[in-house]
C-alpha cells in the first residue's frame, strides 16, 4: 500500500504543494474532564472513526491523531489535479457527519459535540521523518503551522480555508467573513474565508 | 512488546499521571526554507534519531512526531515511580547530545540547531485513540495543552518544567527563573522554572 508505505516515493524528501486540513472538537479537552475516561475514549474513537472513513474515501493522508485533533494532507504522497476541490468536499462531508455522530452521542448519554476544520494550501516539505526506530511519512513547513493558526479560530460547525486553498478550486463554493489573521513567524496576515456551502 | 501493541492494558481508556515531555528545534521552520528538501529531513532525521534513542532509554513513550516536535510521556503505558525523574534526566541527555548534532551538522555543511524542552506533569486519559482503521496510544486532558504552551516559552537550549514536575522530583536540581505562564483553557496561571542542572 502506497499510503502506508510511501518510501519509494520520498525517500529523501521533497517539496510537495498540499492542501492541509486540521480539524479538532471544540472544547473537547474540558468536556473531557467531566466524564469518565471510558466515556471519553468511547466519544473519541466515534467521531476519529467516522472522521477517518470520510477522509480516507477523499484520499487524504492522515497524518496525525493528536487527542481529538486531526491532521491530514491532500497531495501527497499523490498528486491529483483535484487536491484542494478534494479537501474541501471532505470538510463538508465531515460537517454533515455531525449529525450521525452527535445522534449517537444522544442515545448513549454523551454529550453534544462540534467540529471545526481549517484548510490552508501551500508547498512543504514530505519525507519519511524519524529513525530507524521510528519513523513516519510527515511534513514540515510554515503551511502546517499556518493551518494550526487557523484551526485556533474555528467555531464548531465552521470550516475556514485560507486565501491560498480558495484560489486553488475548481468548484464553485460561497464564502463569507473574509478574516485576516496574523500568525508567528508569517511577515504577511493569512486571509481565511468561512465556507458556506457548495453552490448547485 | 507492551509499548508498540498496548492494548491488553488500555483497551478503554484510563487516568493516568504522567510526566508529559515535548521537545522542539527553535526556529527550524523558518530554517528548512532555507536549505535544500533532501537536507532538510537528513538535517531532521539526524536530530529525531538521536532524541529517540535518549527517550527510549529513558523509558520514555514517544507519541509523535510533528515536523521537528516530539511529543513523550513517562508513566504510560507501565507506570514507575521515578517517572518526572526520568523525564528530566532524559531531557539532560537530549540537550547534552546537541554538540555532537551540531559538529555533525557542521560537518555536512548544515546549520547549527538547538532544541527547547518543555516537561509537565499531570493525570490524563490514556488509551488507544482511534479507528479500527488507524489507531494509536494517545492522551487526551488539559496537560497535554499545558506542555505545548510551556514548550513555546522555551528558549533555544532551555529546559523548562512546570511546578508539578518540579514537586514530584526525588533527585536534586537546580532551577531558576520562576515564571507564571497564562494558559487558554486553563483558569490558573501555570507555573514554570528553569532547569540548570543535576545537583552533584
Amino acid at each position: 500500500d502506497i499510503l502506508e508505505r510511501p518510501e519509494g516515493l520520498e525517500l529523501g524528501g521533497d517539496l510537495r504543494e498540499v492542501t492541509i486540513m486540521m480539524s479538532d472538537i471544540r472544547g473537547f479537552t474540558t468536556l473531557s474532564e467531566t466524564l469518565a475516561p471510558a466515556q471519553v475514549v468511547k466519544m473519541l474513537n466515534r467521531y476519529l472513526g467516522a472522521m477517518t472513513d470520510i477522509i480516507m474515501a477523499h484520499q487524504g493522508t492522515i497524518d496525525e491523531f493528536l487527542g481529538d485533533a486531526i491532521l491530514a494532507v491532500f497531495g501527497a504522497p499523490l498528486q491529483r489535479e483535484d487536491d484542494a476541490d478534494r479537501a474541501v468536499r471532505c470538510a463538508l462531508a465531515m460537517q454533515a457527519a455531525m449529525a450521525d455522530i452527535n445522534a449517537a452521542n444522544l442515545a448513549d448519554g454523551l454529550p453534544q459535540v462540534e467540529t471545526g476544520i481549517a484548510l490552508n494550501t501551500g508547498s512543504v516539505i514530505a519525507g519519511n521523518i524519524g529513525s530507524e526506530r521510528r519513523s513516519k511519512y510527515g511534513f514540515v513547513g510554515h503551511p502546517m503551522n499556518v493551518t494550526s493558526r487557523i484551526e485556533d479560530h474555528c467555531a464548531g460547525g465552521e470550516i475556514l480555508l485560507s486565501d491560498s486553498t480558495l484560489q486553488k478550486l475548481d468548484g464553485r463554493y460561497r464564502v463569507a467573513d473574509r478574516r485576516s489573521l496574523q500568525v508567528k513567524g508569517i511577515n504577511q496576515a493569512v486571509v481565511v474565508h468561512r465556507l458556506l456551502e457548495v453552490e448547485s
